[in-house]
């Protein structure tokens, strides 16, 4: 049995972990989203030796994108991310944080006001656009205290997206 | 350092489990499923305990949906799915495990082909459906097997779905 303080002093650093993600895209700070993110070296792992089992390695899935897999595929699709943002909030709600041994998953929803850069420089930027999103966030317990691991995040359809009830599924799995 | 043919152990047993999960929707075994399912009993955590870390709590996201926390939310939606679904048939492609400690990420395309019920009884079934959809599945280890700890899919946005490039995201994070 965990003990009870342990346990809350889990949650608690694993939603300030959660909390800083989202910041360092707000802040367009590529440094530090990058040490956001879980390495295979964090873990102890020689990054030069073929892993079968891919220890550490990350995975992310923006909102209609296909996996990306690896540092090297997630960190250049946040570059080009940052590079077409001129300004991104993120106001989250129904954080939803579950922590097994040096493994946790936190499911959030992203209420996201952004926009976009001016068209042409000079030119008056695109308009702030609202979007509802949820995202499941799986982080890694390090030396260096949690990391991502995987990230994937998507579109919430709402009644006024389609004819149906939400408890309809729009693909049954 | 993990021996290299654990390491492949380790990652064979999670493709099955993983493939385990979608051959139960196939043949809309909701108890196969539900068996799949990560339970707080299978980590030992006394499930009348009020445990504030959520040890073992499941998470689950359909295509469009919000997220949902916890076995009743979780299989009554695969009750719900499996009432709506006459035909199902996954086809996977693209599967990539991490496996870190006792917890593994997965991350897989579902190509779906999906038919529903007849709308009235004795009328032909709906037409059957194709769609791309993305999906990370995070396991658990358990002293009986690889359980579904949180699965997330989403929809796959392709070129004719909308007028810009697969590398421009819908939505930035």
């Amino acid at each position: 049995m965990i003990a009870v303080s342990a346990a809350h002093t889990d949650v608690e650093q694993v939603e300030l972990a959660n909390t800083a993600f989202y910041e360092a895209i707000e802040q367009g700070d590529f440094d530090e989203l990058s040490a956001l993110w879980l390495s295979p070296a964090d873990l102890g792992v020689d990054e030069t030796y073929h892993d079968p089992a891919e220890t550490g390695v990350i995975s992310c899935v923006h909102p209609g994108w296909p996996a990306l897999n690896g540092r090297g595929e997630v960190l250049r699709s946040y570059a080009l991310i940052m590079a077409n943002t001129d300004y991104i909030q993120f106001f989250l709600t129904d954080v939803h944080v579950s922590v097994t041994g040096d493994t946790a998953v936190v499911t959030c929803t992203e209420n996201i006001l952004s926009g976009g850069p001016p068209p042409e420089e000079g030119e008056d930027p695109g308009p702030l656009l609202g979007q509802l999103v949820v995202a499941t966030n799986v982080f890694r317990r390090t030396p260096s205290g949690w990391k991502m691991w995987s990230h994937h995040a998507s579109p919430v359809l709402t009644e006024s997206d389609e004819d149906e009830e939400p408890e309809e599924p729009d693909i049954p799995a």
